[in-house]
Parts: structure tokens; C-alpha cells; sequence
């Protein structure tokens, strides 16, 4: 069993961060404590995000609205890489943003925006094409 | 547009909120402040959820993760309502709480299963059956 | 100069809390340390609610928004009785309360204002007559 | 109505950020959604700010306490110019921050005052003189 | 090594929780989904809590001080009993409790004494006899 | 007394912030309001630090603990510093922060981490030997 969550989270983290360049978490747990970083992705990776419970842009889209209200643009970075990367549209990306204006506020969707706007220029995505009349 | 935005709100406040016998926030803005009532209604329910960028269970289950992390009980109650009335299965609305566990943290989980555990148990629902082996 | 902090506390507490049957924040701190207690609350009621640069009526509507985005309804209720206290208008109250909904969101906007129709439930002054038309 | 609220919403964001050379939420909002950036904006400036149930000061002074405690500093810097277009004093908006030291902690205090000395040297107001002997 | 983890859960689960009768995370989670309970439980407690780098009752007050802070009442209630099962003093976990005030405030750290002295109540140890003179 | 309390704010104060180059908050407060900044001071340095209810190096990671999940890494550098000032090791000082994964989630984590090897980069200790096989 050690063996399969190992594999699930090493293709699930393949899945979701392909390409990001960002320093990545586990790097920075294993630099402090590499038996404490090794658990922490086994259950974060492995034991959660490989679940098959929810379509992968589905969990991806929970996951920006709750670091948008939460304020950790860093994360958030992240997992709306991982939200293209499984398929979601920009569109999409955006609206779970703005959904969560009732619930944290405005600031958050504001930095969560920017830090949204950055990735697109990164990938020379940006502007978004889908809003030409 | 002013019949449409309140048209949107209606028929969007009726296919959430159908059914829901908690005191509703509009009631509540209302006993203080007719105006703001009527306007934070139709921008938060009109200019907001009733668009058509996301399907309305992806909205939910957006909404459920931030409530979540945010830990806010009485408002995840209303959206925990609204998701089951719109179509989402228990076993989706748990997973998007379980979800936020590496972001908001246990403690605001257990406050969302609780919550949750509740209103199927107030919709004679409970135990959720899908378990059983 | 100890005993002017003694009676500036002391005449600040009574203004902001004569009438309040709540427990006082004074009362828990010294169950568990009366040196402690001794010391907040000649800092926070002394040192800083007694000051002179904003009037007592706007400070409390700053305490009121603040706790409303906090979403801390014990203190929320007694700031909201201070509030009343030093001359605030239940509109002016109501009104700080819906102004952090574009900060902190709806949800804890509407925690504040059922703590704010309590307090004026308990005082005997429900429902607000201001509304009347 | 629909001319009276954007009448409205553009005379009190005049009002509030004349001269403010920061990067507008408005501005964001609608490179990502032009519809949503319209409905935000009419509601937020229009529908709340424009009220005259407080005076514009007053207002101002709650939003800042609110940004403090929730550690909003891009949104803090728009409202802390805002309050010095509507005439609060140096001193009123140091104090509206100040007082929320017993709610949101010292820490959110720090960056709101750091936040707003940025602020006053941008504006070439700093340091304050009213503190000079 | 699979059999290891169980066991130091087990172990550590004992340690901190025993006589214990609130409802137990594990339970709540298990009702929604055991293959989740499991992997959750063995990760916090037998991967985080049997470490050995801090002693249980250091690690306890910062876990104390950390759930004061994120105002969590129900989890702040299991580590204070199990920082009392691990040998912590009333008068450390106050402590704990009060030096928290200048990061997250004094409402929460209200809330927390509140809890605790429940808990006290509970154990038949409470008033505090330390604090007679 | 109140030459006792100069006395304990100082004292203390040099034993946690010796060698400290970062802006110290009293500075930060004293620009605004001299006579805040020593009331402020006097409390937080004099009426809670100093106290000896618990050992400085447990004090300390406690409020490392509450600064991670509150995410206020500039407060928290102060503190890591105040830590190690104290005679906190770095294993120690890491697990702090470790063990608030449960409370307050993952990137609060990451955030803490990385304000922690900067310090230890500033203060040529890094990479931590301990690792070393």
C-alpha cells in the first residue's frame, strides 16, 4: 500500500504543477524536515487531491475559492496553475473568484485577480481573448 | 433591466433557497434597512449567482469550500441547502469540504460536517446510505 | 500618575458600560489572574478608549466594524451597547455594520446584525421605529 | 433609476478617490469581466458608499478599522486616501487604527500604519507636524 | 511501517485524549468517510503529534495558542484537556492563553478562558486554588 | 512601580530583540503617537513578556505558533529572532510550526518556513547542519 500512495501522489502532483516553475512546497518542508515534508505530500497529494470523488476541475475550482477567501495568493498561484492544467477555463477560474465576493469580501477577489492575471501573462496568456466583442 | 434584475433574483433565490425554513438574510436586512435589503439581494443573488458562467452545483460546492474555511455555519447551512436543491450529491459536498483541509484547516471542517450532518439529518436523510457496504 | 490611569479607567468603563448585565471581560481575567486583568484593562480602557483624538461616538462605530469583520459577537454586543450609550443612533449602528460588507463579506454582516436586534430586544427597544413609514 | 444610481456611484468615487494614482478595482474587474465589474461597482460606490446615513468622515474611519483588523493593506492605502479627500485628520485615521489594537492584535496595526505613512509621504504630508513640540 | 503509524496514532491518541468524552474528530469524520477518518488520523496524529521533537507539553501550548487565535472553540477544548493529560499546568495554559492578546486580540482570548474554565468546571478543578492568597 | 515597569519593558525587550535590525514597532508607533507608543510598549513588553509564568523559550514558541497561523510573517520574524535570542533551537522552532498544519492549514505554514530560512540566511545559520546525514 506505501508503494501505491507514493505512485498516486507522484501522478497527481504531475498532473497538477506539469511546467510551474514556482518553488514548490515540498521543496521548502524537506529543506527544514524531509521526514516531515514526505508525510505531509503523501497525505496532501496521495491521500486527498488523488481522490476520485470529484472531477479534477471541480476540486480545482473549490480550491481557488477557499485560498481566495483564506488571502494566500502564493497557494493560490499554484492551484490556479493546476486548474488549467486539469482543464478549466479561464472564464471559469475567474467566476469561482468573483463567486466568493459575499462570503470574504472584496480585497481578497481583488488580490486573487491580480495574482490570476500574473499566471495568464506568465503563460502569455494574457488579455483574455474571450472577452473581444 | 430593472424587472429582469429582479426577475433573475427571484427565480435564482427560488431554485437555491426552495424548501429552506431558516430565517433568510433578506428577512433580516429588511427589519433594518428596506433599501440595502432590496439591493444587496439584487446584486449578491441577481448580479451574481444567477449568472450562467458556472453550473450552478460547481457554484455551490465553490460556495461550500469558502464557507468552510471561513467558518461561517449559519451561512454554509443556507449553501449546503442550495447545493443539494440544485442537484449535488452528499458525497460531493463532503469532499469539498474535505478539500479545504491543507488550506483552512481541520477545526473549520469539523464545524462543516457538523453543519452538514445536521441538515441531512433535519431532511431525515441520515446516515448517508452510500457507506454502507 | 498610576492613580489617573486608575480613575480614567474607571469613569471610561462606566460610560461605555453602565446598564451592560453582560459578564465583564474585567470579571473572567481575574478568575484566572488578577494581576493580568489588572493590567489590560487599565491598557485597553485607560490607555486607549479614554483618549481624547476621536469623539466616544465614532470610536465605537470603529469598534462595531471592526468586530463585524472579526466576527466576535460577544464583544461585538458589548461595543454595541457602549455605542448606544455614548449617543450613537441605532441607524448610525446599523449603518457601520452594512458598510464592511464589501470587506468582510455578508455572512459575518448578518451574525453582527442579529446580536444588534438582541440588544435591542433585550433593551425593550425592538423593532426600530425609525422604519416606520 | 438606473441613470440616478450610476449618477451616484460616479459622484462619490470622484469624491473618494480624486487624485488617487493607484490601480482602480474597477479597472481589474473589468479586464476580467466587464458585466460583473459594472454590477460591483454600482453596488459597492452607488448602493452603499453614496448612503447618507453616516457622514462621508465617519464612514471612512469605520472602513479603515475594518481593512486594519482584516489586513487588507492594498485596499487600506484607497480608503486612507479616501478619508483624507473627505477631510478626516491625520490624527483621526492614526486613531481609527490604533483602536482596533484590542480586537484584530498589534500586528494589523503595524501594517496599517505603515501603510499609511507610505500613504502621507506620497502625498508629501510626512512627517506629521502636529506632533512636533 | 504501515503497522508503525497505526500504532503511534493509537498511542499518541491515548496519551493526549484519554477520559475525554467529547464527541472525537475521528468519529465525525468517519460518518462521512472512513477511508478519509483513516488517512486524516494517522497524518495528525501518528505523522504530526508522536514526533518527538517537541515535548507534548510545549507542542500542547503552542497548539493552545494557535486555536486561541483562530478562535476555535470545540478544538482549542480537546488540546487543553490534552495538555492537562500531558501534564501541563492551569497556569501555563492561561499563560499560554494570554500571550496571545497582542497577535490575535482579546475577544478570542475571552473565548478561550471561557473554554477553558468550562473545561475546569467539568474536572471538578475549578475555582483555580493557585490564586488564593 | 512605575520605574519597575520601564525597567521590565527594557530589560526584556533586550533580551528578545538584541541584534535586531529589522524597524522596531515602538519606532513605528512613536512616529504616530509618542505617548501611544509607551503605553502600547509598556503593556505588551512590560505587563505580558516579562512575566514569568512560563519559560521565554516556550513563550516564544507559542507566539511563533499564533503568528503562523494568523499569516503575519513580519511580527513572526521579530519572534523567530526573540526565539533564537532565547535559546530556542532551530528544530524547535520549526516544529512550532509544523504542529499548526492542523489548526491553521498548509500555506500559513509555508509562509512561516520561508520568513524562517530568511532569518537564518541573515544570520548565516542556514542550511540547517542538523539535516546532515
Amino acid at each position: 500500500m506505501a508503494d501505491a500512495r507514493i505512485e498516486k501522489t507522484q501522478r497527481t502532483a504531475s498532473l497538477y504543477f506539469k511546467g510551474v516553475t514556482d518553488e514548490r512546497p515540498y521543496e521548502l518542508w524537506r529543506e527544514f524536515d524531509p521526514e516531515m515534508a514526505k508525510a505531509l505530500s503523501l497525505f496532501v497529494t496521495g491521500d486527498l487531491y488523488a481522490r476520485e470523488k470529484l472531477p479534477h476541475t471541480t476540486r480545482q475550482l473549490v480550491s481557488v475559492g477557499a485560498l481566495t477567501v483564506l488571502n494566500r495568493p502564493e497557494e493560490l498561484r499554484l492551484h490556479i496553475q493546476a486548474a488549467l492544467n486539469v482543464g478549466c477555463l479561464p472564464e471559469e477560474i475567474a467566476e469561482a473568484i468573483f463567486q466568493t465576493i459575499p462570503y470574504g469580501g472584496v480585497p481578497t477577489v481583488n488580490t486573487a485577480l491580480k495574482t490570476f492575471r500574473q499566471v495568464l501573462i506568465d503563460r502569455d496568456e494574457w488579455p483574455l481573448t474571450a472577452l473581444a466583442p
